[in-house]
């Protein structure tokens, strides 16, 4: 059985509780405005565009008694308090607030759940089409092995001869950070939607994935990775310097939490890390995301605002912590931003707008 | 109560069991060359000056029944196999193999426990030293802090006037990687000697110090700059390129475990990820580590062996993982290596060799 990370049923929405991950998988109810809050701040949903579909349906749950202006003004505002970095979550309440606010407050319950429904829905249709742009980068890293004579997954037993056509089958090694898997988003994910789209199209794909530390959301990568049949290993966040000054990684892809117009990118802190290592080796890196985590409105990553955690994600008792969730790595650093609309260099995004 | 990281204790040696740190501080025996052997291998002591140290009481202890030459070369054999990348190990083992092979079997014992001695008390020295040679680059910032008019921390709430005279007390923010303190040693550390020698100074220093996945050796050093009442704070290591971008970082200092004659250093991994981010924001990235650390018969950082530890530290169940112990930051990215000897460019060594 493949867990939805969100479904509807009835007059509430069950989510994958995200925190139980990978030691049970377990569907929990949302049935109330709190109950919505709560998920997102928890992290029981986590990912920038799950986090802008369950903030839609948190907009229709907490409308169930009362529809009325002030309602839907403190509802909005309960939701838009939960998280600060993630924007798919503001492009997701201004929508609802945009739709709900034209429309009478006796209808506003119904038309709640059906924008929820097409937000989650567009999300779908928006990941696979990220999937399909990203598939491409993918494969021509595949056929460029075939045609590189002394790269040593060509090597084979026989003397000379045609190296493309003996060589073994070739693996294309893809590095991620955190999980921009299936699980952050309604469905097939953002980073590794082009990973699934190439192991459907029979490309041999393995995935490096990073703990990511402090809250460990590598582990639901693998967990979703290996569910999907996948080959990946496990490193420590430490380890990818190493594994790319090693030659081991072919090409880097990340999800994005909020792109600024000019192409900055917040993204799980780590990421940035891995962009100057990427960079160092001569390593593609893309972001993957869909529009709705741009912001256009953002002009640069210095205007984002960084998310500060618990110490207690350290585990590290009486101990003094910093715990900023996101980092921003500039535009200069990305080969490409990867959404529904294509592959766009990170300073060209402004062709997306219209 | 300080606990010494090792001393002698009649026939045999009590290390400070820092599998137990923090949690508990416990003194553990050592009495044969195996209990030396698998203090080294399970990290009981770690950090390349200590496992030198330990591994020199290891030989004393090995030959506590026969002092014979086969049995002199069973004992060396069998703690140069315990960890492959530290060179100190190596270099101890060397140094005591030379000085015993010059010795008569009936007087070899004694002579084992001498020269076992004389490492440990070089150890102590030479660290001493790197503090010293390291505190004028801290004293250095902390004085051009004064200087800086715009510099945030010289802000003060009166207008115009003397701004280095009026201003707070200027902090100097070191970050560092894994454990290179006087747990690392047999007293006083390398990456922080020079910060000990700092604070003794009295200039105001705190360190940025990175939970070091996957052993979280970071834990070690906040351990002992509580002791030291040396101010800190945790992060986990992925937040470090996060706070060298919004300049919250004057300096980073690591230790290492293998310097190659061309300044190539490996350490515990992620070192490397630090080196790019500190390089990419202009801040100084130094090593200190003892002259036992270099090998200057390795010519560069692709010749040093990467020790590859167990899936287990990574705690993730069944789940492929791969787990480098050490990566190599490359001389180009070292401002100096800081050695008892004084600091040197990482390119030029070999002025340290005579």
């Amino acid at each position: 059985m493949k867990f939805p990370t969100l479904v509807e049923d009835g007059g509430s929405i069950l989510i994958l509780d995200q925190t139980r991950l990978p030691r049970e998988a377990v569907m929990q109810r949302l049935a109330t405005l709190e109950d919505a809050a709560h998920a997102i701040r928890v992290m029981q949903v986590r990912g920038a565009p799950l986090i802008g579909a369950t903030a839609a349906y948190g907009v229709a749950l907490g409308l169930a008694d009362d529809a009325s202006d002030p309602r839907l003004t403190q509802v909005i505002e309960t939701l838009a308090a939960t998280r600060p970095t993630a924007v798919n979550l503001h492009w997701a309440l201004t929508r609802m607030r945009r739709v709900l606010q034209e429309s009478a407050p006796a209808t506003r319950r119904d038309t709640a759940w059906k924008e929820a429904r097409a937000i989650a829905s567009e999300d779908k249709a928006a990941n696979a089409a990220i999937g399909q742009n990203g598939l491409p980068l993918i494969a021509a890293i595949h056929s460029a092995f075939g045609k590189e004579k002394d790269n040593p997954r060509n090597s084979h037993s026989g003397k000379g001869g045609d190296y493309s056509r003996q060589a073994a089958p070739a693996v294309v090694n893809v590095m991620t950070h955190c999980n921009a898997g299936r699980l952050a988003t309604v469905e097939h994910g953002t980073a590794i939607a082009p990973i699934y789209a190439a192991h459907a199209a029979g490309i041999a794909v393995h995935v490096w994935v990073s703990e990511t530390r402090p809250r460990n959301q590598g582990l639901l990568t693998a967990w979703e990775l290996r569910e999907a049949g996948v080959p990946h290993t496990l490193i420590a966040d430490n380890a990818a310097g190493l594994l790319l000054m090693q030659g081991k990684v072919d090409l880097v892809i990340v999800g994005a939490d909020r792109i600024a117009a000019n192409g900055d990118t917040a993204n799980k802190v780590g990421t940035y890390l891995k962009a100057l290592a990427a960079r160092a080796h001569g390593v593609p890196f893309y972001v993957a995301a869909p529009l709705s985590t741009i912001d256009f409105a953002c002009p640069s990553g210095a205007a984002i605002p960084i998310e500060e955690r618990a110490a207690e994600e350290l585990a590290a008792g009486d101990v003094a912590v910093a715990n900023p969730a996101f980092d921003v790595t500039p535009a200069a650093l990305i080969s490409g931003i990867i959404s529904e609309r294509g592959v766009a260099l990170a300073g060209e995004l402004g062709q997306w707008t219209s």
